[in-house]
Formats: structure tokens, C-alpha cells, sequence
């Protein structure tokens, strides 16, 4: 395919046009999409993954952009996902976030994205997979992913993360909150944003105390900073802890074996996919009524059938 | 396997302990829950599968208690699956709406069982096509699904119903809501429960202006029916509007049509079944670690890998 090796090598050079039809292809589940995620795959493993997860209204997206802009400062290409499940548009308060960012629009170092739910069960994921692996390959070196930590596609989607950073802010109630959702069990770094309100430290109490109670971190003690993304403060606290993680997980092997459950996830997924085009296949022969009838008043096994499927169509493939 | 064997007589029997064993195996995910389900599903298609759902605090348990209480006495045996995708437990909201319907646990002809994630994306779905399997396959005539309608799972869910009821009531703003999430779409049959409270009337013309609004339904009219399920005041009338939507669907083809794309549903689950056990084999394969090294540095494309897996794994499976 032309097309597809046209738009591997714009991806490789990191033009942006490149990019962003690529993303478009991968979100909207096309079969086109789902070759160039697999193909751009071996090309990647170079990037840190960065989870930015927190409730609505801590300041995730302030962060993010504050971040981004620090990372450039000190010459790291950045691309950002921004993932929000519940909206099976691409939400109207995230653009409207990302007003502030458009100085961004035009330096080629920064991409960002908003990816949406299109309504198809695990679709999400998936997309958001194939994304990173579009933005990991394009040479970005730090990817954020931005979303709302609750609801399953989005663990799913914090497990693709190196580094989870948990936000929080002061007054929010979020020391309680954040304990039922589970959050203080994923969260590699700490940030208390809008730190120059009230209550900031006793937040910073309230996480350090909590922590204590979860000794899942032997060797990694999450570090907790306090922060106000409005003006810039703290970033370079937090690009450190980045930094420091990054070099934790090197150093235990964490990342080769992330790159090794990625690849495994990759090969299961092209199991699956070769699956699909197969049935798509034996949808198209004659054989397929006769089989359904067959099936429906219990003359032939499921298992039976599927394994015919394979044998059969897989030789023509 | 003689277990399972065991399980499928008790089942056809309508034995109690056989169905909700199968049922945990089958909400599980376990392996042989879904063997139970594919080996069972020759032996249904016989019962009418009802949707019902609508937003919290309708009176949705009541309705479906009250309404199995009215088709036992039509002489109808009648299978309950409670779906809740919100919560990782059994809920205990359900639990607790659930003891008015003591009376049913003593009768043979009557069997109810609350659904819930298990914490795996799709899960639920999947679980749901397995529970309803079992319960046709047991000899329930009527099989009610209730759930909260929102949210992916449950759309999907809700496309498994041969009817979907649409239950609102009077002064909780619904009718907005209702088209909002594009209820009004969905039902097949409305109903206004609590309709002795004001404004029963109001719901019901606000329903059938925006019925006529769309005209997607062209033999079928969805009737509007008023209830009060507590003391079981409109029953009869959602039984009847129940058969003759069942009547509507035979007379058009429709309910083989809808069994045909269930076993058609069958067959693929199966594929995609027979690939990840294909898969967990390959995995314990020596070849493993090389594939994935492999697949990791580019030097294997992973739609070849994933042929050679089905290619080599088949021929022992």
C-alpha cells in the first residue's frame, strides 16, 4: 500500500499532517489504522509514557500545558493524549482548555491530541494504544496522557503509562476520594496543584500519611509536590521526578519488561485481527449459511465450525 | 467432561442448583462457562427476551416484580437477570429490592439473579449473552433484563431484548432526559409507572409528541401504558402489549432474523475463543520468547507471527 508507506515515512520525519492522519485512522478503528499501529510498533520503545490522571478541577489540563511547556525548555520533543472516555465527542471543555496552548499549535516539538470514545466497547483502549505507538515511533521523546481516572477504559488506558502522576488540589476532599478509587495504589508521583491555597499541606499530610499505610513501594517512595501550573512553579520538581522514575524503572529492567508485555500484546492482537478477517472472509462463501443453520439447531459444534474457519480460509488468505 | 454433562441435564431439567451453578461459571468467564453457553445455545431460542430499563428510582424492580407475579399466573415461567454495570459487586441496592420477591425463591417457575462486572471490559456483555443462553435453554417462556440504561455494556445489552421497555415517571423530568440518551429510540413499549402520582398524564403526551417526532417505527407503534407497579395496577396491559409486540416480530421475520445474527454472534465468539487458546499454547512453546524478540526489534512482521501461530498451534491443538 503507497498510501500507507507515504504516511510511515511523514510519520518518521515528524510532520505533523502525517500525524494527524494517522491518529485519525487509528481512532476511527480503520483496518488501515490498525496495520500502520502494528507496523510503526518495532519503531518505537524510545519514548517515556506519562499518566496524568485526577478528578475534574485540579488543574490536570493547567499542568499538562505548564509541563509541556518546561519540557520544551529544556529540548524534549512532547506529544499529549488527551483521553476522555465519557464523551463520545471530542469534548467541547478540553478544546476550550486548550486555548492556552496554542502558542504550541506552531512549534513542531508539540503535538496534541483529543481522543473520544467512538462508541465501540474497548474501542478507547485500543485507540489510545495505537496512538502512543503513532507518537512513540514519530520520535516523541516525553508522551502525556491527560484523562479523568475512573471507569475501565481508563485503568486500562494508566497501565500503558511508564509513570502515573496522581493530581490533586487542596479542599477538594480528594484525601478521601482518592483512597476509594484506588488512586493512591497507581500514583508513581504525587502533585498537590494550586498550592498556593489553603491547604495545601495538610493535603500533602493527608497523601504522605495514606502512603505510609501502602508499603507496595519498596524501592519507590512516590514523591509528593506541591505545585501551581498557573504561573510554571514546581515544574522543574516535577520534571525531576520524572526524570528519577524514569531511571528507577531503567535500572530494575521495568522498562524492557514493559516493552516486552507490549510486544506480547501486539502479537495477541494480530492473533485476534487475523481472526476477524477470517470470519469477514467466510461471511463472503456459500459454506456460511449452511453453517449458521447448523449452529442454530445444534448439527454442528461452534468450536468445530470456528477451527473449519480457520483451517479452510486460512489457506487462501 | 462429565461435570459439565452433568450440569447440561440438570439445566434442561430447570433444576435451581444446575442453573446458578452455570450461571457463576458463566459470570466468572471461566472456561467452561463458555463451553456451557456455546453447547447450550442449540437449545434455545424459544423464550421472549424483555428488556427494561429506565433511570433510577422509576420503579423498575417493582414493575418487574409485579410483572413476573402477573405472567406466573398467565402460567409463563419466568427468568430475571439484574444487570448492573456500575457496580463490581452484586449490588446491594438490587439485593435489597429483591426481598419483596421472596415469595418467588420458593416457586420452581421463577428464577432471578443480579449480574454485575467483573471488572473486564466487555465482560459483561459476554456474561449476559451467557446467562441468557442458559435461562432459554432451562425453559424460561419470558426473560426479563433490567438494567440503568446508560453506558456502553448496557446499550449492548439492551440490544440482546427482543422487547425493550422504557419505564419513566411522572415529575422527574425524564422526558428531556429520556431523549438525551436516546431512549426514546430503543423502547419498544412505554411505560409511565407511579402513574397515580400528578403529572402521569403530562409524561404520557410528552412521550407521544416525541414518538411522533420520529418516525423510525413504521408498522410498530410503541404503546404508552400507565402503571402503578406496587399494587400491580396496569400489568395486564404491558402483558398484552408484550405478546403483540411478539406477535409483530414473528409475523415479520424478524425474531429469525435476530436468532440468526445471535448465532452468527456464536460462531466469531467462538473464533476469537479458539485464537486466544491457540495463543495461551504458544505461549508455553520455546518459540515464544524468540517471537516476541522478534516482533519487539521489526525483524517479524506480527500479521506473519500471527499466522504461524495458528498455522504451527492448530495442527496439535
Amino acid at each position: 500500500m503507497k498510501d500507507l508507506d507515504d504516511l510511515k515515512q511523514g510519520v518518521f520525519q515528524g510532520q505533523k499532517r502525517a500525524i494527524a492522519r494517522g491518529l485519525t485512522w487509528i481512532e476511527q478503528g480503520r483496518q488501515e489504522g490498525k496495520l500502520l499501529a502494528q507496523q510503526l510498533f518495532a519503531h518505537g520503545g524510545r519514548a517515556h509514557v506519562i499518566g496524568v490522571t485526577g478528578s475534574p478541577g485540579v488543574g490536570k489540563s493547567t499542568l499538562v500545558n505548564a509541563l509541556t511547556l518546561h519540557l520544551r525548555h529544556e529540548g524534549y520533543k512532547v506529544g499529549i493524549l488527551a483521553v476522555d472516555p465519557s464523551s463520545p465527542f471530542t469534548g467541547g471543555a478540553i478544546l476550550g482548555d486548550r486555548i492556552r496552548m496554542q502558542d504550541s499549535v506552531m512549534d513542531p516539538g508539540v503535538f496534541m491530541r483529543s481522543l473520544a470514545s467512538r462508541g465501540h466497547l474497548g474501542g478507547l483502549s485500543r485507540a489510545t494504544f495505537g496512538a502512543l505507538t503513532l507518537l512513540d515511533a514519530a520520535g516523541f521523546d516525553k508522551i502525556l496522557i491527560e484523562t479523568v481516572g475512573a471507569g475501565q477504559s481508563e485503568v486500562e488506558i494508566m497501565q500503558m503509562a511508564h509513570t502515573t502522576m496522581v493530581v490533586l488540589a487542596p479542599g477538594m476532599g480528594d484525601d478521601i476520594q482518592a483512597i476509594k478509587a484506588g488512586i493512591l495504589e497507581i500514583g508513581q508521583i504525587f502533585v498537590v496543584n494550586k498550592a498556593d491555597r489553603d491547604g495545601a499541606d495538610h493535603t500533602v499530610r493527608s497523601i504522605r500519611s495514606m502512603l505510609g499505610l501502602t508499603s507496595e513501594h519498596p524501592e519507590w517512595m512516590p514523591p509528593i509536590i506541591k505545585t501551581v501550573a498557573e504561573d510554571g512553579r514546581g515544574m522543574e520538581e516535577v520534571n525531576q521526578a520524572l526524570f528519577r522514575h524514569h531511571q528507577y524503572l531503567t535500572e530494575h529492567g521495568l522498562l524492557d519488561r514493559f516493552r516486552w508485555t507490549q510486544t506480547e500484546h501486539v502479537i495477541e492482537q494480530a492473533v485476534s485481527d487475523l481472526g476477524e478477517r477470517l470470519v469477514r472472509k467466510a461471511r463472503l462463501e456459500n459454506s456460511w449459511a449452511k453453517r449458521v443453520v447448523a449452529v442454530g439447531e445444534g448439527s454442528a459444534d461452534p468450536d468445530r465450525v470456528a477451527e473449519e474457519i480457520w483451517r479452510h480460509t486460512i489457506q487462501e488468505d
